[in-house]
């Protein structure tokens, strides 16, 4: 390392492979960021600087005219090389300018209980790591893969395909590839879909009440007003909707979330009614239809109006949501706007993933893996409901046999944030379904308590813990 | 195949791997969608079904049950099970409900032309599949990836870490992690950013013209009304700028969209000046930056103000557009926001491919890829200028050499759209620069040649093709 005579350091160190010219730039370049090199400030001659660094003049004469073509510096004919005047704010210092920007990793992620309840995530330990690779490998085969230029924005055309089969076969949906969009998750199509309905003229969506709060928000940003309507065990209470002047409705037939209901068939009947007279639209949330264990799933409502329901599924519950892989079966009228909205959006979505996901489709490895995964979570679910009853007879578990998470309401004196709360404390993360409430302090007392992030041998104890809080809690 | 007595045909395959039951439900839920079963039509008891399918009784029951609580059929007590009411719009038929939609596959992608100019795609070919491959290896090497839950809105710490430190090497930002926010390609960057300014009050955006026009409708879609302002040989004439209210500019100092200029030193100084008086912000648009031929980089703006300018970049120049990898580096009082927008828009982006791009940087594997490729279009751009030289000598290329395509100027009478068109027909792509300009009836006749879809062999009997062309335009 060499430092120069002149009071600022401008270190070399040969040998680190960076070329010096790239060194003599990058060092004055932070020198002037850092403000160790002040505006206005005169630098040495090219020469001088040259024989204090041992380099050939040439080499700074290069550096200085890269700086002064980025504007750190000034070159004036018959003067010195000066800094450049710039009114930054507050001439920031690397050092200062690390600490202002205080950015909270997600709550989630930074607190790791000792019994995880948290609901809305599968157990992404059970991810088919082995076959995803290997779906990738495929698409990788042949040297580079088929889709490099900008995909289509609907999402590539063997993705589509391979949805559509699965849908229609799986989920019981009217899906052709060319319904089919691809895009980043549930939430994303979600705000597409709204934001087409808006420009469509639609100024309000019913949603269930209890739902989905942060889905509501992303509605309410395309700029949606929200009309939430109750749901009972029968799922959203769809005679309240003849006197609501809205032209959309979100709903979860296959499992209400968050109270586990299954719309019921006069419901489902009624909903789709409602829509074809009002010419509304009904966003299905398909969201863990798949996770079914005293029966087979209830197909989706999808397939009885494909002109009047858009579909929405996506690999976040079946896979793992880091893919960020959702899709839409998207009614006629709306493929093109819908179409529209994601290219203005993103351009589309990443096409090598979409690949992956139609190789591992139509090697039937998703199939293998709900087969596997669904005695799993069915065992945790039944060990879950087991302790609740050994432990909290006080409480009700709601809803069908069926996702990743049970809605377990409490006794009418609970304090439901205060178990939360105090959970917390004792090394448990449990959600009270309050937040999901339209009118939370309304609410009556209950848990959500998700099967994805903690085992079956951990969910007894931490069922008994939990009790130990609640009783705790009510004395 | 055993097909039913009834007027309605049923198909059972035996020994098809798809058990009976799935088979029958599947069978009847197809003939209420293709309205083979019509709404109101009766079924035959259960008992009369399972006789004539030869199977028993109960799974014909449990079939009726599925199909009634999805809508499909309606039981009543004492009364034969019947189709479900539903008005769908035209009964719609499986055979009708393929035609209507006609959904065009991107022109771009329909049409292979022989000599390939389109600008603003990289020549996919040199895509480094072995080495991104194996990028992605290394994010699977101990099983699971460890990103498998929803990721960071902002982008994988890895990943943003990895940025940080090529972004401030090699394009001398000055980037922190924290300031960093992964997306879905420089579409949903600038969108974003946008959305965010909006909501801070801004409502006007400075353009370059000529500039990107699908970014500017991208812009517009974010609620910003755009104000051009004209670009020359310096890049954006930024003394216009003194005299417009807006909060905002969008520009691309390294390489002007599409003239090719670089943004001179003293307007570089005059727009940050600008931008700090107004307390405005610049984004920078940082598209090809990496490709230039005659000289090092000039290093981003942002390094100069990074609390007045968004950088935005992506891999889709670099390497290939379908990654839809794009990334920012945003000032402190903006982070929070882009963090929230992009968690509204889709909960972030997909993690495993930013682990990928991570592994891909730090192996230094996109500095090989761009060292290989630089020389490459280089080598392309040489033969571009060289053949425009012999066989258009009437035209002038724009810019310095950089970038992945080069803006010709025709003869000042040319008929451009003319030209364009012409050469369509003859089995040349090229693209005329007027639909960049904000008033593209007032704007000279151009040509943008891309040269990352065509050879370098191709180059010159593609140039001389095109002289034929315009040649036979003109007489």
């Amino acid at each position: 390392m060499k430092r120069t005579a002149f009071d600022f350091p401008l270190a070399l160190a040969r040998g680190s492979g960076d070329p010096l010219r790239v060194q003599v730039v990058h060092g004055l370049r932070v020198a002037v960021q850092t403000g160790r090199l002040p505006a206005g400030s005169a630098l040495p001659s090219t020469r001088a600087l040259a024989a204090d660094l041992g380099i050939s003049r040439g080499l700074v004469v290069e550096a200085y005219e890269q700086l002064r073509a980025e504007g750190y510096l000034i070159a004036q004919r018959g003067s010195a090389t000066r800094v450049a005047r710039r009114r930054l704010p507050d001439a920031p210092a690397r050092r200062t300018r690390e600490t202002p920007v205080v950015m909270q990793p997600p709550a989630l992620a930074a607190w790791r209980p000792r019994f995880d309840f948290r609901p809305g995530v599968p157990d992404v330990s059970l991810f088919p790591a082995r076959s995803w690779m290997r779906a990738l490998r495929r698409v990788w085969a042949d040297g580079a893969p088929a889709v490099l230029d900008y995909p289509d924005p609907q999402g590539v055309e063997p993705a589509r395909t391979a949805l559509a089969s699965y849908l229609s076969r799986s989920r019981a949906t009217v899906a052709e590839a060319s319904r089919v969009v691809l895009c980043t998750g549930f939430a994303q199509a979600a705000r597409l879909v709204a934001e087409v309905l808006r420009a469509r003229g639609v100024r309000r969506m019913i949603v269930e009440d209890p739902g989905h709060a942060d889905q509501c928000a992303d509605i309410r940003a395309a700029g949606l007003e929200l009309v939430p309507v109750p749901v009972d065990d029968g799922g959203l209470v769809v005679d309240r909707l003849a006197t609501i002047d809205a032209g959309a409705a979100l709903v979860t037939p296959a499992h209400q979330h968050p109270t586990g209901a299954v719309l019921d068939p006069e419901r489902r009947a009624a909903l789709l009614a409602w829509a074809e007279t009002r010419r509304a639209f009904v966003l299905e949330d398909d969201y863990d239809a798949e996770y079914r264990y005293d029966r087979a799933p209830v197909g989706a409502l999808q397939g009885l109006a494909p002109e009047r329901v858009v579909y929405i599924g996506s690999a976040s519950k079946m896979l793992a949501p880091s893919l960020r892989q959702g899709w839409l079966v998207v009614p006629a009228e709306l493929v093109a706007g819908v179409r529209q909205a994601k290219l203005s959006a993103d351009r589309g979505s990443p096409a090598l993933e979409q690949l992956a996901l139609a190789a591992f489709l139509e090697a039937g490895e998703l199939d293998r893996h709900l087969r596997r995964t669904r005695g799993i979570y069915r065992r945790r679910r039944d060990a879950l409901v087991g302790a609740l009853g050994r432990y909290l007879p006080g409480t009700t578990v709601h809803g069908v046999a069926a996702g990743l998470h049970a809605l377990v309401a409490l006794p009418r004196s609970t304090d439901e944030p205060g178990v939360v709360a105090a959970a917390a404390r004792n090394g448990v993360r449990v959600y009270g379904a309050r937040e999901y409430h339209a009118v939370p302090a309304a609410a009556p007392p209950a848990l959500l308590l998700g099967y994805g992030g903690v085992s079956e041998k951990d969910i007894e104890p931490g069922v008994k813990q939990l009790a130990k809080i609640i009783g705790g809690a009510r004395r």
